[in-house]
């Protein structure tokens, strides 16, 4: 059905009544001016928000409303992950362009149902309106964090370079979205590269756990690439970082895509971005505890990939033999001519 | 100078720049992945977002970058003074076009610096990017409360109607924007419908008021015109309402733009919406201290223009005659055919 057959205020209605019941902390949810929330005592408030424009952050011709959706909160729950907080509280602002049904909106709306649920996560306010041109998708995600955040800005000299899960997933999924599937490579092996993309998942228990953590000195997450993430920490520290791409965790199936698209799976995992991976500068001396309390309180793998350095020494990415490779730099916004 | 001669990073470093100094409650704000905020003991958080899109909310044929800064940051300000809160923190995502350059976003900025600096509420976060077409801000606004929220649903038959200030100005000046001023208008009489549309004031502190004070049983910001806003408020107390337009606060100006352009004053007042107004039910012993109260707290005048009915009255607005008048329904997103 034509949302301009249903009006603004009955699809309000139908999105209250697709979320269901507000949950933990919510006294007054969509359908006010305002939400009006309890944080748990004793914690702090974080607050993300991100953007997420069609043709520029994804494609309606390969992402179906469910996976924009999804990636929206996901995008979002990354960011509170990445400062070692708990997602609790999301505000959904929709622009929908005039060929969008009820229906679609619906779609959405269970893309983000998904991706927030497992965390507890309550959608509990937003704003909808028409948009002249494509579907524009602003999420703001509240969290919050008992102690100290995990900054950007604490990593220094010696701290080892980690990184949780794998790397160049994504990339690969939206080389094979973006122009087809090479022939010859297996149909699951696609469709998991393709998920990888369009329902990346955010390291939400992982980001819980390194905040509560000894020896995490500085966390972010991989969200425009590995090289720019990486240059944004090394920044905010005030270092320099060296990464060895032979140790980067880069999933087999990546090499198979990257083989088949004449492409190179370290340009996939360095540069590629939106694995939503957390990037970690650890103390040495707390390796082995934080490799086995992640395995065991989540099941997820971390893998050293390289250390902090001097700032003189700059960002260098060796290869194999230890000589440096000269990588692209990420997705960079404002670029053009 | 261009912004992908910038580059995204640099651009929040020249953003950081313009905003100056977190003010109290920022633990951590714009430049790592999430704001870490703290808000006053004993509070719940407020939060509202508002998306503003190119040519659905504003024109760059005659908003200039600072009046597109004010107006995103004032219609959310108005959201948190609806539900009696005070406004803290904001978190700003931008999508910029091709054509904007780096002194228009220094200028979006520095509108939305005026019009929360004197609300000391600080931009604490956000996300930029590059847009394909037009430009889009999306402000989410967070606040706390103290006590119960002056929700929407409270409204019992019986209950006086009033509204803060005055009603139709904004819609008289977007009608002299849209069309060009009418011949015979003064200069300064355009210029205070024009402000009235494009620099809209939220009513904070009035807000803050009568989040405090006895007998307001229900309130709105009236931000789609009265029409609808009362149709919000009735429809979530479950009443009727019956408001008398000749009762309705219209300054003499908005009649001047309405005889020159050959439009109803009171469809300016009634229909035209942005006027950014609180509207409340009240009970009707508790009208002569709210009066006296806000005067002398803010110096802004209320004025009562109908009652609260049964639900089986349905909305009604009588002229001077006391005859039922068939008025527009105000601003509805997805119309169309």
């Amino acid at each position: 059905m034509k949302l301009s057959e249903i009006g603004e205020r009955e699809l309000i209605r139908e999105i209250q009544a697709w979320l269901g019941a507000a949950g933990p902390g919510v006294s007054v949810g969509i359908g006010d001016d305002s939400a009006v929330l309890s944080l748990t005592a004793g914690t702090r408030l974080l607050a993300t928000t991100d953007l997420l424009i069609e043709d520029v952050h994804f494609r309606r011709r390969y992402a179906g409303y469910a996976d924009i959706g999804w990636k929206a909160i996901a995008v979002n729950l990354s960011d509170i992950a990445a400062m070692g907080g708990r997602p609790r509280f999301a505000l959904v602002a929709l622009a929908s362009p005039p060929e969008m049904t009820a229906e679609d909106v619906e779609a959405l709306y269970a893309g983000m149902r998904a991706a927030a649920a497992p965390h507890d996560v309550g959608i509990v306010g937003g704003d909808t309106c028409a948009s002249p041109d494509g579907l524009i998708v602003n999420v703001t995600l509240l969290g919050e964090i008992q102690g100290a955040p995990r900054l950007r800005s604490g990593a220094r000299p010696g701290d080892l370079i980690a990184v949780t899960g794998s790397l160049g997933l994504s990339a690969a999924g939206l080389a094979v979205l973006e122009a087809g599937a090479p022939p010859g490579l297996p149909p699951d092996l696609v469709a998991e590269v393709c998920r990888a993309h369009l329902r990346p998942t955010a390291r939400v228990a992982e980001g819980i756990f390194f905040g509560q953590a000894d020896g995490v000195r500085a966390m972010i997450d991989c969200s425009d690439g590995l090289v720019i993430d990486l240059g944004h920490l090394a920044a905010a520290s005030g270092v320099g970082a060296q990464v060895r791409l032979d140790r980067l965790p880069i999933p087999p199936s990546v090499g198979r895509v990257a083989e088949a698209t004449g492409r190179d799976p370290a340009e996939f995992a360095a540069v590629g971005g939106e694995d939503y991976e957390l990037l970690l500068a650890i103390t040495p001396g707390a390796l082995p505890a934080l490799v086995s309390g992640l395995r065991s309180a989540t099941g997820t793998e971390v893998t050293v990939i390289g250390e902090i350095r001097a700032p003189e020494d700059g960002l260098r990415f060796l290869n194999a033999q230890g000589r440096p490779v000269a990588l692209g730099t990420g997705f960079e916004h404002f670029s053009g001519p």
